[in-house]
């Protein structure tokens, strides 16, 4: 299909590492970026979705537009095999693409760490069809509640406190206590929001003092904050602990860990631990022709472990893989990988956040406003940033939130 | 639930003319709004969620945010059945209300005429799933074409040329001249659209000389405009027309008419050509506590037909009715209702529009402009009308759609 003699590069995931991997090859190689979306989801605001605060399309992107001004192709599809030996890949579209560099970038998927009933009754937190459901999951109950002018009560509980739990219970929290209420008063004092962890503190990545600050934050807004608790099973209206207590739970929201996308399974490549075994160049252990990105990559760190599932390291090994390409076309010596940890940030509520920054930690609304400020002006991009300041500038003036609607079935 | 002395009002659907009618009437009788959304869907949009030019949540708005000052309850859920001797109502939650009057104004649903293949093949445009289900289609069959880099089209088929097929067909046309030819350009210039109609003229309630502007600018979009042409089938990939010659099919949206919503044949009421059969006062004939409004209420024009089921209607009935009912608690004599035609509108593309308001009628820029600042400032409320302003400007200055997700499945 090409006559180009730029070497063939295939990226498998349009997520923050194979885009980045995408722009900064296109140019060089005759690249395919191949998803099974045809868009690309900013998942640091899928809670965000799925408390009402933006609506589902401003946290995604054509994937074709964001790939407008690189060179790259795009495939809509999912992998099912690679033939090795004839460096093909095959998509479920039966279509199979020849390449002569495979870039591994398909993220991550929800883990259960085999607890029984997580998949059955929780809800995950990984694409927009999770974060809809959880929405209207919430909306649902609560319209239930409504019917009910006496003491029942309605139990949410989010497992996991690290940001994405923390900023699910925070975000829930402020939806109960402003536009929840607004709709029906009585309703919305007989919510109880849990957030569990399994650890000894919220937040881990973060120094204990912000670890602190975070869980009275929380406490303060109402959410009931269980540190030291772990989960055992989940089941219909019921989550019981680690210690054979029990508490009451319509809607089990799973924020509690993940584990690389199942489809790197389908690629016959060495896996350990649900991530490509990886030499410090990000390639595939004996594969050298394979690259691993972010969440599928299992490459080492300095600590001796392997690098953190997180935003930063897939977007930093995308451009360096494709950059490693790059020094191949042109013979020269490939790298190895060095992550460089620019810091964290999770927001808790309105003018709540913590920052950590090498020696700079902030808290309250300078971590708020700094967290604001880096999300809208450095992480999204053209109409969603517009989207996004206008949902959330109405959010903020009004203290309401407008995108309340059930949506996950007819 | 309630010790008010006040008369209990159920108002069934919240649409234009249910909203209406509880705004009206919530300060002066007990009244609850039944829906099975928890959101308002702002149908005269929907076409521009189909061809991603607004994000879904921005067509809807929760009801319960639209009822906050109105004094008015809501429940969410269904109406089953209704019990005229004890004078209420079931709905699918189990829940019984009680009524002195029962207001009838949960809209229409798409009327396939017994067409063979419409409900199988063909996608309606009656609510926001389907409306995402028309934008998933028409993108995922765009990722079909771009595999195939020869003759291979895709065939996109609109059935209807009253507004909705209009505005549905120009604003595909503008889809796939503008943002898909950047995303793919051999691929959107593959793209056939249709637009059949079985009468001899577009738009038929508006003049001649507007109708055939309208033709001629669709026509000019590219749009392939058939007339005087009946659907007799839809198959997979396959439209026949009524002298028995077809077109391939890959995409069929049909907006060739709607029917009152199935919903009132539960309701013990009498129902002719699928609404209620109303008095001129709105009242259902012999049961004067029973009020049709809108696409539900059979009430005769001064032509002797029944009125038109459009929004205007519907808005002025859920009005009317409610000033009845406010009239018969002050012991007076109530009216008969009297349709004020303020005009029409259709939208077709970037500047241009028809709009026809009794003598006066416009067409081009002008036209455009008026439906604009319609839409914007006196028909959408609060937050979606932010977030429509945002997503149009970008539209506009761009020529882009950002919204080009496929959303529908996992």
């Amino acid at each position: 299909m090409s006559g180009s003699n730029k070497p063939k590069v295939v990226i498998l995931g349009a997520g923050f590492g194979g885009l980045n991997a995408a722009r900064e090859l296109g140019k060089s190689a005759d690249v395919t970026v191949v998803d099974r979306h045809n868009y690309q989801t900013f998942l640091p605001l899928l809670y965000q979705v799925s408390t009402a605060s933006l609506a589902a399309d401003h946290i995604a992107y054509p994937i074709r537009g964001a790939l407008r001004k690189s060179g790259a192709k795009f495939r809509m599809g999912t992998p099912i095999s690679v033939d090795h030996k004839n460096k093909t890949v095959k998509l479920d579209s039966s279509e199979v693409l020849h390449f002569d560099h495979l870039i591994v970038s398909m993220g991550s998927a929800t883990t259960d760490f085999g607890i029984p009933g997580v998949e059955e009754f929780a809800l995950g937190m990984k694409n927009i069809h999770e974060a809809l459901a959880i929405r209207s999951e919430i909306m649902r109950r609560f319209e239930d509640l409504v019917r009910f002018e006496d003491e029942t009560r309605l139990s949410i509980v989010v497992v996991g406190g690290g940001p994405t739990g923390v900023e699910m219970a925070g975000s829930l929290a402020e939806l109960v206590k402003g536009p929840l209420r607004h709709d029906h008063y009585h309703a919305s004092k007989h919510i109880d929001i849990y957030l569990l962890e399994a650890g000894p503190r919220l937040l881990p990545m973060f120094t204990p003092g912000l670890s602190e600050k975070t869980l009275r934050q929380l406490e303060n807004m109402g959410v009931k904050v269980m540190l030291n608790t772990a989960v055992k099973k989940v089941e219909w209206r019921k989550t019981t602990l680690a210690d054979g207590s029990s508490i009451t739970s319509e809607v089990v929201i799973w924020a509690a860990g993940v584990k690389g996308a199942p489809a790197i399974n389908d690629l016959s490549l060495p896996v350990k631990g649900n991530r490509l075994v990886c030499e410090p160049t990000c390639q595939v252990a004996n594969y050298p022709y394979v690259w691993g990105v972010g969440d599928n990559a299992g490459v080492i760190g300095d600590n001796g472990r392997p690098l953190p599932m997180v935003a930063p390291v897939a977007m930093q090994q995308g451009t360096f893989v494709a950059k490693q390409i790059k020094r191949l076309i042109k013979g020269k010596d490939i790298q190895k990988f060095k992550y460089v940890d620019k810091g964290s940030m999770a927001t808790i509520g309105r003018h709540k956040a913590v920052v950590q920054v090498k020696g700079l930690r902030l808290w309250g609304p300078l971590a708020w406003f700094a967290w604001l400020f880096l999300h809208v002006f450095y992480l999204m991009g053209g109409q969603k940033r517009i989207g996004t300041i206008a949902d959330w500038t109405w959010n903020y003036l009004t203290f309401d939130r407008g995108n309340r609607h059930i949506m996950d079935s007819l």
